[in-house]
């Protein structure tokens, strides 16, 4: 089992301090932490009842610009500690007011709003968790992961940790890949790999989680780490190649795809590494899909008029879709998050490959979500809960690569969120 | 050449009169015509241009919702009989005020407002001319030709034509039915192939004409009429086959599309007939585009909510592609339209392909628009020359197919409208 305290220092971190934040009030079995949940859709709705069956939460606002939906999922609940308000999650002060006497916000609305709602944290005073950034790519209106880095100062001097990409991918695969890194004398690539095989049923199209975030992700040049550089590719045509991920998956076609492991993890994983890329397993149909929004301008986020009303292309066709939060019971099949982790350990080339394997239909079961939302959401609240015991007590922005992995090894498989491990020793042997 | 006065009473229009319309003044070496034409888009820009060569038209009113775009026309052309004025074709009383006066309506905005228009043409007492419905299929918030074919009686109580579908297809394609029947004895079928090989610079994606109407057209069930009976078939599924074209185009893969020839020529043409449809050269990439829109519902014109305003989604793909009118010198390649008829004369095997082919480098030069335009608006001009001679003198309804052929095939071709027989006639080898 793990210590308390035993967040790890990263050396290129100079920021990061540890130990500093500000002691949570305990209670027997728990604490009292406060928290803000930002966005009540699929993840939303999960981590909600994640920490319902924690005792480590004290009161939990669920926050949602659909206060009844909202509503809904606190009367859902039917415990004492939640309560739902509206809220606006675009809107700093908003938020600060909302967050005024909480320890933490969770934030689960769209990446472009991270940066006001870390702001919202340092004016509140409370810690802030986050799933996803727009990627490790700056661009125009978006928020990238290193614009988020960039506070870390400033949630020091706050003395509150900022933990970002704590979900699935990025997420877990980070903490998978520390795990690896730990058992590895040198780390020649870390490469995360994700796939999902699935059949959603009663809707033509459909994406597992944000359309939005779909969109953005895949159109984006993907940025990885190659022969020690980062190095952009091309959206949906770099690194194209099968990939055999462990059954009932098996060999899938897999794209390079902007995610912020391959931009965060070669920052403060070193031990000699080279190579680090995200791939994700894409089916045909939504290659298609994105290529076509593409040369249609479809994904644009850029208001066009459209008869005076002055539209953004995305949020039209991210109206149309089904929102993922009305998806669980209806997609059947398979999500796996895995990070492959290549190195030498003892003189002997060794590979690890931790990874996550979900049914969506007993997720659905399980936490009335897809397998994905579910993915998403345990980490989260597995974190805010090592936040409010403080076995995570950094302050300042943090990575998941960054801290202890053994405290999500060790408590993550108990709530749902199993682990596997493939390793591999290859020696040659002696003459 | 043709005389005057021999329009075709058609036995199938019972409704349709002949001779009666009111006589327009004649001058010098034309008519005293004074024609209103809504919309200034690309068909809008050409007709505007024929017009202005033609002695035919005494006054031209050039009408757009875009008054800018009208008046830039009317003083590139130069040409005094010219004006422009703002207009909203949806408004019957604002499109009735405007043709008070004038002796014809020229239709050239889509479909959809079809039927207001002619209603403002009843209004004011004049012809009406227009170059599409949204096509045979009865279909909600759609125009089908069949509705307006039910104004028949009014436009007879009123004197006045209304004249169909008068552009390259339907249009033309009609006429070459028209003039190969008369040259059959018995015609077992008519089928429409329309091709455009074509590449456009400059732009990721395009269409030839209004996107809207590619959109609506492709994607509704194809009416055709089979074995003597009319049927519905499957949007881009069904009746696709290689067609062989005349060179230039060559062999290209045809879809069975919604097109009014399929729905009005087998009420028109009898003599025997069991086949007719309409088969349009979709290019992969069109096709696939129109699958995904389709998929996504981005096909809709019924409004969703997209953060509060109420978009059409359709609309807004089309604001995203570039209009046709913008694409003239950009589009290299050929345009076809033509008519293969097929039966017997003189106990022989017969068949006619007549058809039209431009290529889009020829008509930017010439008129400063694309071939597709072009073949669109040639047509309609001298049309509506023949109504301005008294040369057509039907009052009514009329399809373009109940017009007496000949006057067309004796102009079009002077005008850039270039006419192609193919004949081919089988006989079995007497013993």
């Amino acid at each position: 089992m793990w210590k308390a305290g035993r967040w790890r220092r990263c050396p290129s971190c100079p920021g990061a301090g540890s130990g500093e934040s500000g002691p949570l009030s305990r209670s027997k079995g728990g604490s009292d932490m406060r928290v803000l949940v930002l966005g009540t859709g699929a993840v939303g709705t999960v981590v909600a009842r994640e920490m319902a069956r924690s005792e480590h939460f004290h009161q939990i606002i669920l926050a949602d610009k659909d206060v009844q939906r909202a509503r809904s999922l606190a009367v859902e609940l039917g415990d004492r500690r939640f309560q739902a308000i509206k809220i606006d999650a675009g809107s700093r002060s908003e938020v600060a007011a909302a967050a005024r006497g909480m320890d933490l916000i969770v934030n689960l609305v769209v990446p472009r709003l991270n940066l006001v709602i870390m702001e919202a944290a340092l004016d509140a005073g409370t810690h802030y968790l986050d799933t996803a950034s727009d990627g490790p790519v700056p661009l125009p209106g978006r928020v990238d992961v290193y614009q988020q880095m960039a506070l870390n100062d400033r949630f020091r001097s706050r003395g509150r940790c900022a933990l970002l990409c704590m979900g699935a991918d990025p997420g877990a695969s980070n903490i998978f890949a520390r795990w690896a890194a730990d058992r590895l004398d040198t780390v020649d690539s870390i490469l995360v790999r994700d796939a999902d095989v699935s059949t959603v049923e009663g809707v033509p199209f459909a994406t597992y989680f944000s359309p939005d975030t779909v969109i953005e992700e895949c159109l984006q040049p993907p940025l990885r780490f190659i022969d020690g550089r980062f190095v952009q590719g091309e959206a949906l045509a770099t690194g194209v190649e099968t990939h055999v991920f462990p059954e009932p998956i098996g060999p899938v076609t897999v794209y390079a795809v902007s995610h912020e492991e391959a931009g965060t993890i070669p920052l403060h994983i070193k031990q000699g590494l080279r190579h680090c890329d995200f791939k994700y397993a894409l089916p045909d149909e939504l290659v298609n899909v994105l290529k076509v929004l593409r040369l249609l301008g479809l994904d644009r986020t850029e208001p066009v008029d459209v008869g005076g009303m002055s539209v953004s292309p995305r949020a039209l066709v991210t109206a149309l879709l089904p929102p993922p939060a009305d998806l669980g019971g209806k997609v059947k099949g398979w999500s796996l998050v895995g990070t492959l982790a290549r190195g030498v350990k003892d003189g002997e080339a060794r590979e690890y490959f931790a990874y996550t394997l979900n049914a969506h239909e007993a997720s659905y079961a399980a936490v009335g979500a897809t397998a994905t939302a579910h993915q998403v959401a345990v980490p989260l609240v597995v974190a805010a809960e090592l936040l409010a015991e403080g076995t995570i007590d950094a302050t300042g922005v943090v990575l998941p690569e960054c801290l202890d992995p053994e405290p999500f090894m060790a408590r993550l498989p108990g709530r749902g969120f199993p682990i596997y491990i493939e390793e591999r020793r290859s020696r040659r042997v002696k003459s």
